[in-house]
């Protein structure tokens, strides 16, 4: 299973970005694949996290024509600066009491 | 480059929790070689990532006495549950105008 790490700077969070991550999450998952999608956001960060069964998955999924308007009005209006990272998921555990 | 992706469903955090994630952060990063450590928590969960060189640091600071003492109160106390995955770092890019 591959994960990316989604980390960034937020400058401005409108009404725009909600409706938007909201339509990136279902396209994602209902399109390309995403099995699961975590995102936490306070002050000013946001964290998300998306997983794929594989590579070629997340490569589609970033050439979505409605994904890459998104990473645009990421750059020029959300966002002061991002960092993505692509990785594969070596071990994992779980506590669930 | 490795990370370990902490997720968490939070019970209830307190002030000795900010004072113990505080003290886990320096040990993991002052002693153990833990290269980055961000975190977000908001509503009732917490995403935390650690970034690592190598899987036996990552091991060594899991059986830190003092880090297993966090870990034996966040399992009674702060979080309802958890999920920690164990990722390699595959590729990654940045966005920094």
């Amino acid at each position: 299973m591959y994960a990316v790490i989604f980390r960034a700077e937020i400058l401005e969070l409108d009404a725009e970005y909600a409706a938007m991550a909201r339509r990136m999450r279902d396209l994602a998952i209902d399109q390309y694949g995403c099995m699961e999608f975590v995102a936490c956001t306070a002050d000013n960060t946001e964290i998300a996290i998306s997983y794929w069964e594989n590579e070629e998955q997340i490569q589609q999924w970033k050439q979505n024509a409605e994904h890459m308007v998104a990473q645009e009005k990421g750059r020029t209006k959300w966002y002061g600066s991002y960092t993505v990272q692509v990785v594969e998921v070596v071990r994992a555990y779980s506590f669930i009491p």
